[in-house]
């Protein structure tokens, strides 16, 4: 069984690894079996293959992920919310930001086996 | 369907309704067949009697609960976080702090319809 500290450690990887754009390293948090609902209610990806392509794009944005509050731990089950901030414009120095709250269920050698995100473009940061 | 805005106030009045202890105000915020898993893995209370009881203790606890981030929205679907302050001691001067993540469905009549709560007592606000 995976402790409250290893799963808010690998929440925190996940975060520093999308900022990163390190899509292999956000694969190799999954079980191989894990299952992404990633914005909730689309199609999930099932398994690491369908993951890695899902993720495939995150090296090509120079995003910044940041947690917000804590992480949220209750047996094997996560939540934790995150802002996004992309740079845009032509010299890139507006910010588009926008929330996510993930929910995640890890196994028992504490990788991810589900991922639901509640990515919300119209959730500002500090409102 | 209840609209982003309409879905965002409901959750903030969940939030201060509790401050309130008003648990009539809370069981009137569910749809009448709503399922309320708190902690996430517990039993599901089934229904606004099973909900009504669940609240029932909420009067007698002088909490404030606070939300951090946004609300995160997709569709019918939310995510949000809040800390709960609890006085404590003798004289009520010491605070014991915690933070939960809900994730709500709504119905199409804007009322809360599923409820899972991943409510950590180790997650402090500022962690």
């Amino acid at each position: 069984m995976a402790t409250r500290d290893q799963i808010c450690a690998t929440c925190d990887q996940y975060v520093a690894l999308l900022s990163k754009g390190d899509s292999d390293g956000i694969v190799a948090l999954y079980d191989p079996n894990a299952r992404v609902e990633d914005p909730v209610g689309s199609e999930p990806k099932n398994g690491h293959d369908a993951i890695r392509e899902f993720y495939s794009g995150v090296s090509e944005v120079s995003l910044t992920a940041t947690r917000l509050g804590p992480v949220t731990v209750v047996g094997h089950e996560a939540a934790f919310q995150f802002r996004i901030d992309i740079p845009i414009g032509a010299n890139g120095t507006d910010t588009m930001s926008m929330v996510a709250t993930d929910v995640m269920t890890f196994d028992q050698a504490g990788k991810i086996i589900a991922m639901k995100a509640y990515a919300d473009p119209d959730a500002r940061p500090g409102s």
